[in-house]
């Protein structure tokens, strides 16, 4: 195995950024660009929960922060993206696979057994709410290094008013606000990234206790 | 911007692997390396609420198979992790952020002030459990990303039993299964990637509607 990888370089130095320098944009094809990477993540039968709402409009991007317990950044970030997970999106499956169908990448009869599963498993409320998230985060993942791949800096953010931003920017209920993703250029004198706890810390082997 | 990092290739072509080639195994240290590589990803006041089990004994692999209904990629893969959330990460939170006050990248008072911040908001059960899922993802996507690096191939699982996985393998409560990683070695004939949405039909700007 190598180390030396600029995918591997490039996780290694990812930072969250924390201060943006207002000014600069991004066309609507860059930012499509971005999330053309970013929906290259994988998702539980390929259902793709993720669903962005980009924001780069200056008003707009007001109103996300007084959403946002007034940081900065979101409103300073070249954009900033509101990261959603479809709870319902296991039921536009069989759409979905149609084109997996098409390209003979699946078979008619597995996708028909997907749909079957998903519907199953999905109907459990907490584990559709679950995959959401889950689904909506490797895609915020990807976003974040696909923007580094660019030369962009990014930063996630949790700090919302969940309820106040699915009002406030008319979300249906079925869209949860997973995380917001600001994009763009890093101001002067970021903070270091913080140290991580080793792998030791995190990491047990087999039977190995690591709790 | 440019699409020709390395970055971007390997984020359009990693492909979730169906088939594992069995009998490859990872040594530990080559496993610890993708952890840290993992572990780079970016969490809420860095709490860092990722955990990890490497299963690379073929008993332990093959009852955790047992956990999966069976799925022969978890006993096939040279290892597989199951990726826990700690949904108390937060409580560890005041000795996490030493080390960064330690290497002078926060201040004592900015890592008080986040310890506050954080044992109230995670005070909810379920923003706890939420930011364990994110957590736990954000570190499983990079990880998946840095196998790919490293000349591996990876897939992501959640069709198991998480009641039978945490009983078999002792894992305390606070810990969430938040999904399985394979990684190893891909055997040959393993379909190609499923075909995304495009962008267009997942992204909206500003006032735009993509529900």
């Amino acid at each position: 195995m190598s180390d030396t990888h600029p995918v591997l370089e490039l996780i290694h130095t990812r930072l969250s950024t924390e201060r943006f320098e207002p000014g600069p944009t991004l066309s609507e094809d860059e930012i499509r660009e971005l999330i053309e990477d970013a929906i290259q993540a994988p998702s539980s039968f390929n259902i793709q929960h993720w669903r962005f709402v980009a924001l780069r409009n200056p008003e707009e991007k007001k109103r996300l922060r007084a959403a946002a317990y007034g940081q900065a950044l979101v409103e300073d970030a070249a954009v900033t993206f509101i990261v959603l997970g479809d709870v319902r999106g296991h039921e536009k499956l069989a759409g979905i696979l149609q084109s997996s169908v098409d390209a003979a990448v699946i078979s008619r009869r597995k996708a028909d057994r997907w749909v079957e599963m998903s519907d199953k498993i999905y109907a459990d409320g907490q584990l559709a709410r679950d995959e959401a998230i889950r689904s909506a985060t490797l895609a915020a993942m990807t976003l974040m290094l696909a923007a580094s791949a660019r030369g962009l800096s990014s930063a996630p953010l949790i700090g919302f008013d969940p309820e106040r931003l699915q009002k406030e920017f008319a979300i249906p209920e079925h869209c949860l606000p997973v995380m917001l993703v600001c994009v763009g250029r890093a101001a002067e004198g970021n903070p270091a990234r913080k140290v991580r706890m080793g792998a030791d810390r995190v990491l047990a082997f087999d039977r190995g206790r690591v709790f």
